[in-house]
Formats: structure tokens, C-alpha cells, sequence
């Protein structure tokens, strides 16, 4: 290889490959400056570029893009004769076992949901039916030191679960599958070791008394059984098959992370259409109408299974799980007739509830930000951090409750007043017989029965006013507190019980002029936190839909929707967006910035590239390897091989060392062809699950070895999309980010020069590197 | 522009400029053999090419391919520099203007929704009331006449303004806005005398009591009215705005139709939700998170204009109109309960809908090709064919009914029996006091009505299982057989219809071992209809359940469309994909085909290539623009501009005839820049609406200015999409159609040759072409 080759070409800093080299540190590369003449920069390229992309990272920091969607990357010729040899059986094989890997997503999803339930239920149950026992017999301090103690145990279990098995199963999970699916993986993220803490921890975490939810975990859960499924079971564990290597490619993998995350939405809020929605609005970067269809399937087998262990459970064989159907929250009763006045009371609820939702994502980021400083010092820190949370919340629990006055039982009521042995919706706690205390029905219940609390319909005056001011502040705060802890902790529970708090309160206060139930209110409350704070539509309508049961109700969800996400979009972005860039996840915007279109695509490529011949020296190759830690090589024919020197392809990092350990090298530099493939499985060169990989250790090419020849033709993708050096960035950006590729080639315009200007990457596009380039840009312009 | 640069370029035969020239016919041209040596072709390209996609036309087979998704390619140094020139304000302006499109459009398309019903339900329900007032009296042929003089009148009216008016409007219209949002525009499609026919056609053809619904003519009325108000109003009758100019380009268009397209599904069905779905699954081909958002917006509007007018229908200012909520068919009374073998009746349900659906789009399918040979004859054997089957559906309305035995009056009902006066479950047709005829009951009625009592609940034996069968027969042949006249039509309320009686048939078949009641039974049929014609999964689940109001009952209308749909595909395709191949459509499926891997980029490139310079000469663009159709063309510069010959870019015709009127010509060949736009406005070069854009005749150049030179750079695309000559077909239809492209520029591999190789269009992706061009492939394997 040239040395004069070594000229300009990005790369991926972030690479699972180059574990512990980059972790999270700054790099720093010197550019060389480009060498051909004809090109006029605007601006000289010798400058550093530095990982400006990660800012703080708390999960770590170990990223890999994953390869572009092209799915032809992996067929060159190896792969398009092997699948036209493949007999007829096969491709229906491969058809089956998608569906059937849907199915088992649907049922893997759907049992964990279950166990969730089922688990937070009894485990919570048990410990609040302990306190107010103590409660009952007048033991206030043995009490709130039950409460506090059970609170703490299993605080301190999540913590220790996430903080020495998996960190990376911390926080919601939503993001890091967003990032997923955009085509970023992050280290570990969807490792057994992570499903196993996301399961456990989020069961001990909601059970804690915490307020956070399962709705998170659950996606994330959901897109870690999918991943072990597509990866072809556990190597370790000899739990393999030979079918699942037609899987083992990263276009099939995403696609069933996809249906993984609808189906854990529709298992945690039993929504199956609205785990569909989620995806499509929220989670997918990519999204194609099969996709649709099986999404659709996994989340119907979801909906049958919960279905069925629901209506088990009914029978009472569950412990204290057995209440409630499939629909969690339902307020179908409630009359839903509604007029100008109301409809005036719902935009009002609809603004503060935007305006208060961004504030929500505006505190959730600083404190992730606070926190992040603490969880990076080390395990015993992240759990000492987790126990003071949760004796915070044990206090608030136990304390605020003692605020409120009792109030009597109403008179003509189906349920018993005070509540006793389940959960219900008056809690005696202190208050003497035949009277209950509003403020601990709603802080000494699992959130689930919260929030159901707060949905229940024709109870108007079920809660004093003082007492909703109270747990709005109180949960609001708490919220926001907690999320950031090392527990798996999802986003949507507490939200909606601030916005149900919240819309019950702005319903005491219309009620003279709108006649709506203080349940709907409640429900038009948590639609406004949730579009807020969240900033979906459609997906979110439909999963209140589904949770509530309130179609006629449909119109004024909407339209709250509408509003608080409008309002809250003038302040910051959604909740997710901001995680994933706290987090430092180089997430591709399905947009370009306005900016790209000043700029040209040979603005921001950058150096050195390192470029093989068609035919090339195994030395040079792994001098390459070594030296850079890029994934992709061009490739590039030349005399004799061809007239003039011409780009062949690109060749990926991993093919190369699958290619090397072959060691099928020749003495001469000739064209081998495909017969140096022969002694190749097919399945060779397919995706190797994480960390699995032929490493550069792994290869022992001897010194005589060095000198010799291979040909990269048979392994080289030949048809890489390509752009024009002059091509507008913003019209790159978007054939990068609609195609989603992993390297494009940039060729130059004028001929007589080399064929390859550089190669673009992900990192390329992201805007900390645009600018850093090109600091006067105005990105508000 | 030398002649030898007439190589190789493909076109778009089917061009609204070209109005007349391609009418229907096929176009034979010749194809110059490749002069280039280099070029090593599989088969010789000399061959004929024919406009092959297009069998047979029934609406006028001018198509008009779209202007790219590529926003940028307006995005010339003209209107970069015109962008940052505007203010603030005027952003500000473009953005609230957007909303307040969506805005109109949703309110226009609820009114016209809110509109078809009361005009339906009043003229439909006198023509039924006169009936029954007739028969009451036992003058049973003067009922007849009435019913089928009143019903022949109203198609006749219907089929006139179709023959006569706009034969555009005839059919459902969701294959047309289909095409459009895939890039395929139709001639007149969403003209405003389309929509005046759409809307009036539709209430007349509806109350005809044809076999047909007002769902696809209010997506086509929805699309109709987006696409009015994106035209900037009508130039003819002076209802222009100064700043509807921004919106005089493709993109905003089709969001605009996108939005109007989704509030025409939630006008049909006040199915909001579903509306969104609906385009997103089914109507659009491209798709941004940004347009979810203004869809929902449009749709939400529409559902509050129609339950205000709803509202203030039921004090009974409507006439006839007035019962009914927002909810259609509300089954949520019924008790959703299922156990296993409620299950196996369902998926028994589900197969045997599947293969009735399919069937059902085969006949459809075999109907329309007979019919549109009649079609084509002329306006008045079109409205013969449409009173042949009015009388046909008259004769079956009213003479089956007599088939059936009276049933005496159930003794425990709310309703009065025989329902007298207004529509209802109960129709005494020819029975005696205390007793009703059920067939009547479901022909006697309008569409809506017949679906609303198959949709009963608790009234397991209210049809007699041999009416049931006789309305099934006969709905399901005539829905067959009425799809394809020349009156507005809508396919989903005839699926509905026989889908519910078959539901309810076979609710009746299963009654020994499913407990499930049989209006859910109807549902499911329904849904089981719906999966094997349309296709659709999403989007149905949320329609039906918008429509039932049936939350409950959601897992098993999921597990039956999931079983109908996976049925249905192994026969044949959707009823829309069908009626878009019978009407030669060039539709770009969202896939490559499987042979496309073994083709090439230059292997389907077809000729000849007309190429301009830079700099050009006048007479020689007037030529081109002359003898070909191509919408766009190469500019190539040459010495002494460049170093060697290098692809400056894509100039499109329109904008050569706006520049070539501007008539800034210079004597000499230099290049003039940015200058010569001086003279136009800023809006000159945006898109006009159809048929009003400049023609070729409109130009008026003098013989002198023949040899004039003009300066192409300022209006040409200086960044269009390439890819290379050895890039994989299917890469490169992926790239084409992912992108939303309309030109695809084609380049070289090797250096030293033309840089140019041709350019690819959406016809060259067409199998039709493909296949046509090397007949070997065989497309199966």
C-alpha cells in the first residue's frame, strides 16, 4: 500500500472493537492536510478532531454503529451464490422462523409482563398490608420502620443488582433502544446480564415504593429478548441452533428489536395497538410495511397472553394480584358529554400542562446531570445514592399523610370504607373507624392503584383540594429525583400520576363552570404531562385509549395532546431526546440542520484515508488494522487491473480479519477470485454476536506471511453508495440517514484525480463535529 | 449541442405537458445502439420500448410523474438566495400557514363528511319512507316503482355528472391518492370539478341504494380539497393569495393531500385515529415524524367539527338525520367474553373470511376489466351501464325480501316493532301488524342502517339464518358488481356489510359451542372481510374499533384480520394494488425485486441521452424540448469551462421553458451566472398548478436568437443523486424510491469517458421494463 494513500478518511471513533481504548475519553487526531489541488476548502482541514459527541457518559461509553440497513453489504458474491444455491426449503425456513421468533417475542414479553404484575403486587402488597396492620394497632413507629425497611431492602437489592451485574440496565432503557434502532449500539445494552437485572431490578424498584414505572424497563426488556433470540441463543450457554445464523445480519436483528419494544409497551400498558404506535412514532429510525405486520402479530400474542393469565388470575390463584381486567384504568363509565366551557377548562389544562411538562424535562435533565458526577465514582456511591432516594420517598410517604385531615366515608358507596387487607381507595391509616385519609389512599398504594385512584369516576369530592396540591408537589418532585438512580426506572408511571393529580386539581377548580367527570379530568391532566413531557400524538392517544377505555372521550385527548406538545416544544425536546444526549449516543436526525445546505459533502470528510488495492499486501493490511481503528476500507483497482485506477468497493474491518485468519494468501499479485472462498463457510462472514468477533489477536499471520499477496475482491461490497465531493451536505445527510448506511464514498467531480475522496460516517453528520469544523456557522441562522 | 451527444436517456412518456400526444396509446420508440466501446452490456440495448405498464385505462391515462421529494432541487442558487433574503416573519408566515392549511382542510373535509351524511340519510330516508307508506298501503307496484324510479333517477343524476362531468371521479379514488403520494399524478385527478362531482355523485350514488359506501370518495374529497388550497385557490375565478406561492411545490403538496386523505377516512368513519393510521399504512409511500403531527391535527379537527354538528343534530333540526354519536356502530353493550372454543370459531372465521376476501378482490378485479371496455365506448353507454345495475339492485332490494317468512315481534323490546317512520332494526314490508320481515329490514334500508342492525347485539335471533344467507349472496355479488360504474364508490361499506352478515352467518353455525354474541360475531366477520380485501392490519384494528367502540373485544379483531390478511396474501394482492396495475399506474413499490440483484445500473438505462452544455445554445434546448418529453436533462460542462468533461448537474424542462421566456440571451458562449435571473421573481420558477405552466408554444423565439447562447448553471441541480454503472439494480431503486427521486443520474466507473452514462426514471424501475428489456429473468425465482 501507497503511503501517499494515507490521506483522508473519518471513522467511527466509538467501536466495539476498540473496547477500552476510547472509553469515553477525548481523542484527539492530528489531520493531515489534503494534498490534492484541486480541491478549494473553504476552510483548511488541519484541524482536531475531538469526541465532542459525548459529553457526559453514564451508561458506558462503548458504542458501535451498527452496519447500514443496505442489506446487500453482505451480498457480494460469497453470499449471492450461496443464497441461489439454497434450496427452496430454506428461504421457507427463514420465513417461518421470523414469524416464529415473533411469536416468541410476543409470549417472552408477555410472561415477563406477567410475572412483573404479578410480582410488584404481591411484593408490594405484602409490605403495605404489613404497615397498616402496625397502623391499626396504633405501632406509628414500628410502622413507618416496616415501611421504611422493606422500602430500603429492596431499594438497596436494585441497586446492588444493577450497579455489580449490569450498569447498563439502569434508567428507563427507552433511549438506548431509540439509539438502537437509529443504529448505535451501545455496550452491552442489550446483553443477558442486562435483561436479567431490567427483569429483577424492576420488580424490586417499582415494589420499593419508588416513583417510577415498569414501562421502560419493560420496552427495553422486551428488545433484550429479542436481541438473544436473534442472536442464535447463547454460545456460552451451547444453546444454539443451526437455523438462527440466517439471522445473524443486522437488518434482521433490528427488525425483531423493533417487535421486542412494541412488545413490551403492549405488556406494560396491556395496549397492543398502542406498542405498534410507540415504535412506529417513537422508537424505529427505519420502518417498512412488514414490519408493520409482524410488530402487529408480536403484540397481539402479547395482548392473548396477558389476556389469558389475567383471566387465570381472576380465579384468585395469584395472591393478591387478581383485580382489574384488561383494561388498567377504566373510566368508560363516566358521561362524556362536554361543551364550550369545558372544552375552554381543557385548553387551559392543556397549556399549563405543556408548560409544566417541559419544566419537568428541564429538571430531569440537571439532575441525570448531578447524579452522573456521583454514579461515576464508583458502586457503593450509586447504592448509598439509590438508599437516601429511598428513604427520601419512605418520609414523604409516611409523613405527608399525616397532613391531611380524615375525612368521613361517604355514605352511599358499593366498596368498604376504610379499605382494609387490599388495596382500595380509602385508606384508614390514622383516621379512627368510618373515616379515611385522602392523602395516604394515594401515597401508601402502589402507583398502579394511584393512579387508578385518581382516574375513579363520580368521586368529586374523594379528595380534599390541600391534599391533591400536596401529592402533585410531592410526586412532581419525586418524579425527577428519582429518575437518574441506578434502578431500571421507567418515565411514563410517574408522569402520568403527576398529570392525573394535576388534572384532578384543575377540575376542582373548573368546577364551577365544567360539568366533566374529575376522572376525565384526571385522564386529560396525564395526557397533557405525558404530551409534554414525552412529545408523541398518535401513540400516546392510543395507549390512553387503550388504558382507559374512553373513545368518546377520543376528541379531547387530542386536542390536549395537540396543545401541550405545542407549547412544550417552544422550551426543549422530549425527554428522550435529551437522555440520548446527555448520554452521548450519536443519534441521526431524520432531518438535516439547515446549515448542511451551505456546506458541501468534501467540507466535512476528514483524514487520513487509508485505501487498499484490490489486490494487497497482507502486511499493509494489518499494519491498517492495527494502526486505525476504522471499520470500513476502500478498495481500489489499479493498473494492471485496470485501465486507470478506479473504486472497486468498500471492505468491512470485520470481513477482513474473518478473511486473514483464512490465511489463504498468494505468493504473486494476482486476481484469486471466488476460489478463495471455497474454504469458507457460508456463514463466516455473518455478524458475530458482541464481543464475539475474530479479534486482531486472535490472528497469528507469520513473517514470511507479511510479504505475501490476497486478493479483496470476493469479500469487497462493489456497489457502495457513493456521493459527489460538490453534493450539498444536506442532501448527503438525508441518502446517509434515509438509507441508513454506515459508510458512504465520496468521489471527487473532475477526473484524473483519485477515485475516492473520503468516506463519510455517522460521526460526519453529527453536528458538534460541523460545527467544530466550521465554528462560524450560525446554527440558528 | 452536438449530435453525437444524442446517446442514451431514458423519459417519462407519460407527461401532463405532453397532454394529448400519449393519450392511452403505446409509444414505439427507437433506440440508437450505445456508441460507447467500454460498456460491456449483457444484451444489446437496441430495442423498442413501450409504454407496457399501462394494459388498460379506465380514468385518463395521462400520469404526470412528480417532482422529486428532493426538496433541494428548487433549491438553486435562486432560491438559496431568495431564502435567506426573507425575513423572519415570512418563515413565520410559511409555518403558520402550514397549520393553518391543516386547520382548513380538516374543517372542510368535516363539513362535507357532516354534509354526504345528512344529504344521504334525508334523501335516501325519504325515498324509503315513501316506499313504506305505499306498501303499508298494499299498493305494491306502485312501491316498486317509486323505490326504483327514485333509485334509477338518482344514479342516472350521479352517473351523468361522472360521464359528463369528471370521469375522474368514478370509483373509490383511494388508488389515485395512492398514487399520487407515491409520486404518480394522475390526469385531473384533484381538479376542483373532480371534487365537485366526488361530493355530489357520492350523496347521489349512495342514496341510490347501490351497493357502494362514501369512504373512498371522502379520502378522494379530502385530497381534492388539500389540493385546491395547495394550488394557491383558483387563478380562473381570482382566489389567489400572494402568500400561497410558498406552498407551489410538490412537497408541501402531498403533506397537504396526505392530511386531507387522513380527515377523509375520519369524516367516513369519525374514526380520527384511524384516519392517521390509515394514510400512514396504506395511502402515503413517504413519511416524516413532522406530518404524523399535522395529520393528527387535520383528523382531530374533523372529529370536533362533526360532534359539534352531531350535537346539534340530535334536536332534531336535521330531518331524518339525527341519531347515532360519534360512535357508528357502538357494540360495547355486548359482553366480551371468550374462551377457547369462541377462539376456534374465530380462527375458523378468519380463514374462510380470507378466502372469501380474496375471492372477492379476483371478481372485482375480472368485473372492472369487463366493464371498462364499456367505459370506453362513451358517456352514454356508461350511464346505461349504471341504470342496468340500479335497476339490478332495485330488482334484488325489493323482490327478495318476499322470500322471507314473517317473524312475529320479539315481546321484551325498547323499540317499537315494526318500526314505523324513521330507519330501524324492524321493517313490517309486506307482513301484517305485530309481525316484521327481517330481509327487509337489511334491503330496505341505507347501507349504514343495514350494518347497524347486523351489528346488533343481544338479538341472536332477530335474522333467520336462510335471510342471512340470501343477504349475503346477494350483497356480495352486487358489491362486486357495482365497484367499477361510473358513479363515486367507496369499497369499504359493501366489505363491511357482506363481512358482518357472514359473521353473523356463521355466529349462527357456531351457536351450539361459542357463547359470543352475534353482533361481536358480525364485527369479527367484518373485520375478517376487511383483512382479506384490503390488507390492512393497523389501521383496520383502529377504524373497527373507533367504529364498535369495542376495546374489549381488540385481541380477537387483531388474531382474525392477522389470519384473513396472511390467507388472503397467498392468493393474490390488495384490492387497491390491483385497481392501481388495471389502471397502468406507475407505482414504485417500497421493495427491490429479487432479479433486480442481478442487474445493474446501466443494464436497464435506455436512450437516446439528449445532454446540454453549460453554456447552450438556444436553438439547440428548443430541439430537445421539441423532440423529446423528457422533464429533465443532463448539463455537462466542456472546455474551456472545465479541465475535461465534468456533470454539472440536472436542468429541468419546466424551468427551461421559464428561462428561454425570460429570452436573456447572449451573442457570445460565456458564462453570465446568477445575472440573468435578475429579471425574474423569486416564484417564477415554483411549480404551477396542472395544465398551467408555460408551454412550448407559449415561446416565441425569433430565428436570430436561434444561435444565441444561454447561460444554464443559475437554474440547473447542481447536486443531483448518482450512482455509479456497476451499482446493483436493487441498490439503486431502493436509493431511487427511498428517496421520493424523479431523475437519477447514472455515471461511469471508469475515468476518461463521458461523464455521464444516462439517467434513470421511475419507468426503468417498472418490472414491465425489466422484463420486457431481458425476458430470461424469470421473476419467480
Amino acid at each position: 500500500m501507497d503511503q501517499e494513500k494515507h490521506v483522508n478518511q473519518s471513522d467511527d471513533v466509538h467501536d466495539i472493537e476498540n473496547e477500552g481504548l476510547l472509553d469515553g475519553k477525548e481523542i484527539e487526531r492530528c489531520r493531515s492536510e489534503v494534498s490534492e489541488k484541486n480541491l478549494s476548502y473553504t476552510k483548511p482541514l488541519l484541524v482536531k478532531r475531538t469526541n465532542t459527541t459525548s459529553q457526559i457518559a453514564i451508561v458506558g461509553a462503548n458504542i458501535c454503529p451498527i452496519e447500514s440497513l443496505d442489506y446487500e453489504i453482505i451480498e457480494n458474491e460469497l453470499f449471492k451464490q450461496d443464497w441461489r444455491s439454497r434450496k427452496k426449503i430454506q428461504i421457507f425456513q427463514y420465513v417461518l422462523l421470523k414469524w416464529a421468533f415473533a411469536l416468541l417475542i410476543g409470549l417472552g414479553t408477555g410472561l415477563v409482563g406477567f410475572f412483573n404484575n404479578i410480582a410488584v403486587e404481591n411484593i408490594a402488597g405484602f409490605k403495605l398490608l404489613l404497615t397498616s396492620n402496625l397502623m391499626s394497632e396504633d405501632k406509628y413507629f414500628k410502622a413507618f420502620a416496616a415501611y421504611a425497611g422493606c422500602n430500603v431492602g429492596l431499594a438497596a437489592a436494585a441497586a446492588a443488582l444493577c450497579a455489580f451485574i449490569a450498569p447498563a440496565a439502569a434508567g428507563s432503557g427507552i433511549p438506548e433502544v431509540k439509539a438502537y434502532l437509529n443504529g448505535v449500539d451501545a455496550y452491552s445494552i442489550l446483553a443477558p446480564s442486562t435483561l436479567f437485572v431490567k427483569i429483577f431490578g424492576s420488580v424490586l424498584g417499582v415494589s420499593a415504593g419508588f416513583v417510577v414505572g415498569k414501562e421502560g424497563p419493560m420496552v427495553h426488556t422486551g428488545a433484550c429478548i429479542a436481541n438473544l433470540l436473534g442472536q442464535g441463543g447463547s454460545r456460552k450457554y451451547h444453546l444454539t441452533w443451526k437455523w438462527l445464523r440466517y439471522f445473524k445480519n443486522d437488518r434482521d436483528r433490528r427488525d425483531m428489536i423493533t417487535c421486542g419494544a412494541a412488545a413490551g409497551v403492549a405488556a406494560a400498558f396491556r395496549a397492543p395497538v398502542g406498542g405498534v404506535l410507540f415504535v412506529l412514532e417513537e422508537a424505529a429510525s427505519w420502518w417498512r410495511s412488514a414490519l408493520l405486520w409482524r410488530t402487529f402479530f408480536t403484540t397481539a400474542v402479547v395482548a392473548i397472553v396477558l389476556r389469558a393469565f389475567i383471566q387465570y388470575c381472576t380465579t384468585g390463584k395469584c395472591g393478591l394480584f387478581g383485580e382489574g381486567g384488561l383494561i388498567m384504568y377504566d373510566v368508560s363509565s363516566a358521561n362524556a358529554t362536554y361543551s364550550a366551557p369545558d372544552i375552554l377548562a381543557v385548553i387551559f389544562l392543556g397549556i399549563i400542562g405543556g408548560i409544566l411538562g417541559s419544566m419537568y424535562n428541564y429538571f430531569v435533565d440537571k439532575v441525570l446531570r448531578t447524579y452522573s458526577i456521583i454514579n461515576e465514582r464508583g458502586a457503593v456511591l450509586k447504592i448509598l445514592l439509590v438508599i437516601t432516594i429511598s428513604l427520601l420517598t419512605s418520609c414523604c410517604s409516611f409523613g405527608l399523610p399525616w397532613i391531611a385531615k380524615c375525612m368521613p366515608c361517604p355514605t352511599e358507596l358499593s366498596v368498604s370504607c376504610p379499605t382494609v387487607g387490599k388495596s382500595g381507595n380509602y385508606k384508614s391509616f390514622q383516621c379512627p373507624s368510618g373515616y379515611y385519609n385522602d392523602l395516604a389512599s394515594l401515597f401508601l398504594n402502589t402507583n398502579d392503584d394511584a393512579i387508578r385512584n385518581l382516574f375513579s369516576t363520580s368521586t368529586l369530592k374523594e379528595f380534599h383540594i390541600s391534599s391533591l396540591f400536596i401529592f402533585f408537589g410531592a410526586v412532581y418532585c419525586l418524579g425527577i429525583i428519582t429518575y437518574g438512580i441506578a434502578i431500571p426506572s421507567g418515565l411514563f408511571i410517574p408522569v402520568i400520576l403527576a398529570g392525573a393529580c394535576y388534572g384532578r386539581l384543575v377540575g376542582r377548580l373548573f368546577e364551577s363552570i365544567s360539568s366533566l367527570d374529575a376522572g376525565l379530568f384526571a385522564l386529560l391532566g396525564a395526557a397533557s404531562f405525558l404530551g409534554g413531557t414525552m412529545r408523541m400524538t398518535v401513540s400516546l392517544c392510543i395507549i390512553l385509549l387503550e388504558l382507559t377505555n374512553d373513545l368518546l372521550l377520543l376528541p379531547l385527548v387530542m386536542l390536549v395532546l395537540l396543545i401541550s406538545k405545542t407549547v412544550a416544544d417552544n422550551f426543549n425536546k422530549g425527554v428522550y431526546d435529551q437522555i440520548l444526549k446527555i448520554k452521548g449516543l450519536p443519534y441521526l436526525e431524520a432531518h438535516a440542520e439547515p446549515y448542511m445546505r451551505h456546506l458541501v459533502a468534501r467540507d466535512v470528510v476528514s483524514g487520513p484515508l487509508v485505501i487498499f488495492s484490490g489486490v494487497e499486501k497482507v502486511g499493509n493490511i494489518l499494519h491498517a488494522l492495527r494502526t486505525t481503528g476504522h471499520n470500513g476500507f476502500p478498495v481500489i483497482d489499479e493498473p494492471p487491473f485496470s485501465e486507470a485506477p478506479e473504486l472497486c468497493g468498500v471492505v468491512l474491518r470485520s470481513h477482513l480479519l474473518v478473511l486473514l485468519k483464512g490465511k489463504n494468501f498468494s505468493m504473486d499479485r494476482v486476481v484469486t477470485g471466488d476460489d478463495i472462498l471455497q474454504r469458507f463457510a457460508a456463514f463466516d462472514f455473518a455478524k458475530a454476536g458482541s464481543g464475539k468477533g475474530i479479534k486482531l489477536e486472535d490472528l497469528d499471520i507469520k513473517v514470511e506471511e507479511m510479504e505475501m499477496y490476497i486478493d479483496l475482491h470476493p469479500i469487497t461490497n462493489a456497489s457502495p453508495y457513493t456521493v459527489v465531493e460538490t453534493m450539498s451536505l444536506a442532501k448527503a445527510a438525508i441518502l446517509f440517514r434515509q438509507l441508513g448506511l454506515r459508510h458512504m464514498c465520496v468521489v471527487p467531480k473532475s477526473q484524473g484525480r483519485p477515485p475516492i475522496v473520503g468516506i463519510l460516517t455517522r460521526h460526519d453528520f453529527m453536528p458538534e463535529h460541523i460545527l467544530g469544523l466550521y465554528p462560524h456557522i450560525n446554527p440558528d441562522k
